[in-house]
C-alpha cells in the first residue's frame, strides 16, 4: 500500500454499513482496481478488523491507507451528542479529517441522519445555504431524476425548498449532463393555487426568483417516473417517504413474481427463463448502480450510502465523491446562492 | 327499464369521467347484468347522450333510470362555486338526490376535489368527524392496505389524522375483512421522536386515544407494500403524492419492458410469451380492480373513481357503494367518533 500526495484523497467510513467493514474494504479494493489507482482511499475504522478484511483480498499496490477509529456510533446514539462523545468514531474522525483538509471527500454507508448531522456540524454550510439537503436519485423514462430533499429537513420554509431546487439543478447539470435541468415543485395538482400552505408559498417564492434555475412549475407524484422534470423539489418528510416507498418496489415485484412462479411448474419455468431479463429491466430501480446520494450544501463533499450497501455500491459511492470534487459542485452552488 | 322502490338505489354521475357517458353507461349495464338487478342505478347526466349510449347496448329489463342533468362542471370550475351556479350538473344533482333520500349512495368518476367538496357541503359530516377523508387502496404482500388521507386535506392537525385512522380502521375491517386492523402513522423513522412536527404531535395524540383503534406506531414508506399495517395514516398532501406515484408504477414498468423488448427479437419473443403472466402479476397494482376509493366521514355514501375509469372500474365502484351501505360503515364511524 502506498500513498500519493498529488492524488485526490477520499475517506471511507469503513464501519458505517450493516456489513462493515467487509463490504467497505471490498468495495474500496474493487474501486481502485477498476480506476487504476486514480485516487487514494483512506479506510477509517477499526484497524485490526480492516486489516483482517484486507488480508482476504489482493490489495497489494493499491492506493489504500488506514486511519484507526475504534469507536462505534450506533442507530440509537444521538448524532449531535456523538460528535462530542465519540471523536474516535469512523464517522466523526473521517469528517474531521475532511474538515482539516487531510482528504478531499468523505463517503459513508452509515445512518443518513447521523452522517448529515455530523457533516453539517463539522464541515459547516456553503455560504448562502440555509439547510443542507440529501438528494435521492430516482429512475425515470428520461434518465435519472433528482428528489431534493429526501430526508434531511422535515419541516421546511419556502426558502429551503428554493435552495434545494438550485442545488439539485446544479447537481443534475454536472453529474447527469442535463442541460438547463427542469425543476418542478412536488404538489398535488398542476395549478399554482393547489397544495398545502408550504407548496403554495414555495411556488410564489420560486417564481419570483426564476433566474437561478429552470423552474417549470408544479409536478405531481405521477410525473416523477415519467421524467417530466429533472429535479423534483419537496420537503424532506415527503421526499423520504417517497424514497423509501420507491426502494421497496423491487422487493414487492419480486414477491409477486415468486407468488406467480409458485402457482405452477410452467410458471416457474417461465420466470426462470426470464430471470436475467427481469434483472436487466429492473436495473434502473437498483440503488447500487448510483452508489450513494449526495449531501448538498455542506462545505465539503459527503456522499451517503445505504446501510446495506454491497461492495459494488461502495465502489460507486467513491466514484460519485470523485466526480463531485472534480466538477466543483460546491463552488457552483456558492456562486448561485450567495447573496440571494 | 324498470324501477323498484325496495331495492337499494345508487346514483351514478354519468358525466364525470373522461369518457363520459360511454364508460359510465356501459359500466352500469355490466354491473346490473352481473348482479342480476340486485340494486337500482340512476344515471345522472345529459339524458339524450345517455339514451344514445344505452341504444348501443342491450339494456332491456335492467334496473336503470335516468335523471336529466345537462350542466357540466369542468376541471377549471371552483367546486364550491359550482354547487350554487350549476345545480343542474350531474355532480350536484346526484349528491342532492342522495341528501334528499332519493338514492342511498352516489358514485362519480369525476374530479376528486370537486366530488369531495360537493359531498362535504351538501351531505355534511358525520357527527364527530372534523374532516372527511379520501382513502386510497394500495396493494401489499398481505392484501389491500388503506392510505388515509389520500388527498382531501392537505394541511392537517393531529386530530384529523387520528380520525382518519379510526375511519380507515373501520373501512378496512368491514370491506377487507381484516380483524382488528393494524393502524400505522406514516413517518420517516420508527421512533416516536422522528418526523416533522405534525407526525410527532400526532403520535402523541393517537397514543393517548389508543382504545378506538389498534395503533401500532410509526411506519415508513417501505412498510406499505410489505403490508406491515392495514391502515396507513398521513396528511392528504403526502398521501396524494404517494398515490399518484404508486399509480404511475405500472406505466413505468411497461415502458421498461417495452424498451427491453425493442432490443432484440429474442427479447420481444420472451416478453410476448410472458404478456399474460405479467398482466396477472401486476393485477394488484391495477386500480380498476377496486373500482373507486371511498370518501369517509361525509353523512352519506360517496365513492370516487378515476377520471379515466373503464367500464369495469365503474362496475366495481357501484359494488363498493352497495357494500358501504350494507355494512353501515357510516354508523360505525359515528359510534366510534361521536363524543371523542
Amino acid at each position: 500500500m502506498s500513498q500519493s500526495a498529488q492524488k485526490l484523497r477520499i475517506a471511507l467510513d469503513a464501519m458505517g454499513g450493516d456489513f462493515a467493514p467487509a463490504n467497505e474494504v471490498q468495495g474500496a479494493v474493487e474501486c481502485l482496481r477498476q480506476c487504476n489507482n486514480r485516487f487514494h482511499v483512506v479506510l477509517v475504522g477499526d484497524e485490526p478488523r480492516i486489516q483482517a478484511e484486507l488480508q482476504k483480498l489482493d490489495a497489494k499496490g493499491l492506493e489504500l491507507s488506514i486511519v484507526h477509529a475504534p469507536d462505534v456510533i450506533d442507530m440509537h446514539d444521538s448524532p449531535v451528542t456523538s460528535i462530542k462523545t465519540k471523536p474516535n468514531s469512523s464517522l466523526v474522525k473521517g469528517i474531521t479529517m475532511h474538515k482539516e483538509g487531510a482528504v478531499d471527500a468523505f463517503v459513508s454507508p452509515g445512518n443518513t441522519g447521523a452522517v448529515t448531522a455530523a457533516s453539517t456540524l463539522i464541515l459547516g454550510r456553503i455560504p448562502g445555504v440555509s439547510r443542507p439537503t440529501v438528494a435521492a436519485i430516482f429512475p425515470s423514462e428520461q434518465g435519472p431524476t433528482l428528489i431534493v430533499d429526501a430526508g434531511a429537513v422535515s419541516d421546511c420554509r419556502p426558502q429551503f425548498l428554493y435552495e434545494f431546487g438550485v442545488m439539485g439543478s446544479i447537481y443534475s447539470e454536472y453529474m447527469f449532463k442535463k442541460k438547463n435541468p427542469r425543476v418542478g415543485l412536488l404538489n398535488i395538482g398542476e395549478e399554482e393555487t393547489k397544495g398545502n400552505e408550504l407548496a403554495k408559498e414555495t411556488f410564489k417564492y420560486i417564481s419570483e426568483r426564476k433566474g437561478t434555475m429552470n423552474f417549470t412549475g408544479n409536478v405531481e407524484g405521477r410525473d416523477i417516473l415519467k421524467g417530466h422534470v429533472d429535479v423534483v423539489v419537496c420537503d424532506g418528510f415527503v421526499g423520504n417517504v417517497l424514497l423509501k416507498f420507491a426502494e421497496s418496489i423491487p422487493g414487492y415485484l419480486k414477491f409477486q413474481f415468486k407468488k406467480f412462479a409458485d402457482k405452477s411448474i410452467l410458471n416457474k419455468l417461465m420466470i426462470g427463463l426470464l430471470r436475467g431479463s427481469l434483472r436487466e429491466i429492473f436495473k434502473d430501480m437498483d440503488y447500487t448502480e448510483h452508489g450513494g446520494i449526495p449531501l448538498l450544501g455542506v462545505n465539503g463533499v459527503t456522499i451517503i450510502g445505504h446501510g446495506g450497501s454491497p461492495p459494488k455500491a461502495i465502489k460507486n459511492m467513491l466514484f460519485r465523491a470523485e466526480e463531485v470534487v472534480e466538477y466543483k459542485i460546491n463552488q457552483h452552488i456558492q456562486e448561485k446562492l450567495r447573496g440571494q
